[in-house]
């Protein structure tokens, strides 16, 4: 079942207040430092990157979570400048970031949580992010959610925010979210940067699990280039100012609702992708295993062929069926299908050729369903990807000049 | 030991004839028919691609090369129809592609071996092949090696052909080849369509061996796209004309020989890659094991971000370093550096962004070496790819237009 989402964001829940402000990290002068509060210490809880090679960012979030048991007040996040690969030098300065934040709001620094994003190797301007801080601070408003979602992009075109309601008891609780793409995304286990909220309270164990249940069907199966990053993160805080208890009973109502959000956010990355013009969703059925689907579809939804080929209209099937073949997943070619919306163009080891001037005509959409059946079982999984256009080339050629 | 290669193909080693020409597959009128023929049944060994779905070709080579146990006296290639996923009509077409070869070139039909390059899932157009045969077989000579190349190109901008000369105990033997590249390539085990030959006289047993040990260091070390092909496949025939006779002792030698031939045609692929502007070499040492110091480079090599960075000629060692962190093989951070050219700028957990101007400069070349070393061991790999630029998603988004 799913949960309809809203317009809002991280202060639709009550007692959040958020801000973005320019702290001059960006030459362009664009908002570059969003600092999101919650009015009382909230109940934490967070998915990182797998890369090997973690942010510092990254590094002083699990340390604060572990600290403070999984309490947070605040959120500091700064675009422009990632703070990975930037030594001791740059894990000093998250840590920084953190404790001059707690000054100005008023908590422990292990109550606070860092996420930057941006390029990968430079050293984060921490005199800009000190003078932005009171700034900040100043602007903070129940209002100002899109303010936030704003500061924290790099190469997105547009912001990525979204609510959902969901009734617990005789109460509603909200749940609210934004996250940033544009680039460097397959999120591994985690994801690019993306803030939950929630004005329910979730004791510590559910919140975890809610979280990872929600990232693993939305945050973690969506892909621009299949490069994950260095400072992935999704946090979620949940500050009970609902008045709203999730217990195991409501449980599923509020993986629901914080599912719907949590999709919609990813999905935003999608549609906002680097040089992306299409929003392709990728359904994979017929596997053996949901692990042997989700890697079909992973691979499908990587393939530069099959981005490029959707990219200019080309019901070019076979890279469909070619690109599901290397996945490494059981495959019966005979009892194999492709379809591209609902049009076979492959089944039971014959081509239906004749169906591609329908196809194309269905490939002239901007959301696109592309489906492969790999004739091994009874599997599915769903990941949804964005085509290939020569704009990702001139972004990313160009990106640091 | 590296064996010089020298102009020279197919049919530089002595007793093969070839030939290229046009069948009118393509609707360009482009060659698109090779045929070689090598004067005495030869000894062949043969990989092919681990992509679950096989075409015709493939199937066929298979069968005959077991049913003759390692015996051909021709090849038969067409371009502009991959002949995959074609069905059981597909598959009687590839049967009948070699029996109608065998009957022009008077040989069992399990002595042809066959290959198709160009769109899945469009039937062969029997009927051009079966009359484009007779006038490939009266255009057959020594000295058309070259025009063999030329027909078995589809996207490809240039024919990719090499030979070398390799001295056993006091005879000479030749070792010649020919590819094609330009799309659908990170061949699995196996490779897009490459076709070697040889005068000397090589068992069965170490004819298997040499090819499998040179093509994982040539052909299975290249990526253009990260894309494994349903045709893949590198046919070595050895006819024994040069009267050279490869026995343990000569194995070495003829090794080197033969992945000096593989290097240059894999090279020549990656330079011909689709779009491709520069050539640039993945280096991974430090690695806990070879595997790893494959996997890392490879996923180093299929990165869209390091593949567009180079191609704008942007030092953005943050991406190699990503890269390498998500593929998951062993990497200590603070052991770990980067390196662009000769040019640190990542060591030690410490960023040397200083170099970037210097290494940007370098970048300006159209052959490139890029390192990572992981710091985690001493086990090294190199692979090879190119840069992704405009052009790449033009040509993949208008291919079949």
């Amino acid at each position: 079942m799913t949960v309809p989402t809203s317009p809002g964001g991280v202060t639709t829940p009550r007692g959040f207040r958020a801000a973005g402000v320019s702290a001059r990290i960006k030459a362009s002068g664009e908002p570059d430092l969003a600092l999101l509060v919650s009015d009382v210490p909230a109940q934490a809880a967070a998915v990182f990157t797998t890369n090997r090679v973690q942010a510092a960012p990254v590094l002083v979030c699990k340390a604060h979570l572990a600290s403070s048991r999984g309490m947070a007040r605040a959120i500091i996040i700064n675009s422009g400048c990632a703070n990975a690969c930037t030594g001791d030098e740059g894990l000093q300065a998250a840590r920084d970031m953190a404790a001059e934040t707690a000054r100005v709001v008023g908590c422990p620094p292990e109550h606070v949580l860092v996420a930057s994003t941006g390029v990968i190797g430079v050293a984060l301007p921490l005199e800009k992010i000190r003078a932005g801080l009171p700034i900040a601070f100043r602007a903070l408003g129940a209002d100002q959610g899109p303010a936030a979602a704003r500061a924290i992009m790099t190469t997105d075109l547009f912001p990525k925010e979204t609510a959902a309601t969901i009734a617990i008891g005789a109460r509603e609780a909200a749940i609210g979210g934004m996250a940033k793409g544009a680039g460097m995304i397959e999120p591994m286990l985690a994801t690019m940067l993306g803030f939950v909220t929630t004005d329910a309270a979730v004791p510590q164990r559910l919140l975890d699990r809610a979280l990872r249940e929600a990232v693993d069907q939305t945050f973690n199966a969506i892909t621009v280039d299949g490069d994950s990053s260095t400072n992935d993160c999704v946090l979620l805080l949940a500050n009970g100012a609902s008045g709203a208890i999730v217990d195991e009973a409501a449980y599923g109502t509020f993986v629901e609702g914080l599912t719907a959000v949590c999709r919609e956010l990813a999905l935003g990355i999608v549609r906002g992708g680097e040089g992306a013009t299409k929003l392709v969703t990728v359904r994979v059925t017929g596997a053996a295993s949901s692990a042997d689907a989700r890697k079909a579809a992973k691979v499908i939804a990587n393939s530069l062929l099959v981005k490029t080929a959707i990219h200019g209209g080309d019901p070019n099937w076979g890279r469909l069926i070619c690109a599901a073949g290397r996945a490494g997943v059981a495959l019966e070619p005979s009892r194999a299908a492709v379809t591209i919306g609902s049009i076979v163009l492959f089944k039971d080891g014959q081509p239906h050729d004749e169906a591609a001037p329908q196809a194309a005509e269905y490939l002239k959409g901007k959301e696109l369903t592309v489906g492969v059946d790999l004739g091994s079982g009874s599997a599915a999984s769903t990941v949804w990807t964005c085509d290939l256009s020569a704009e990702y080339v001139r972004i990313n050629a160009d990106y640091r000049t």
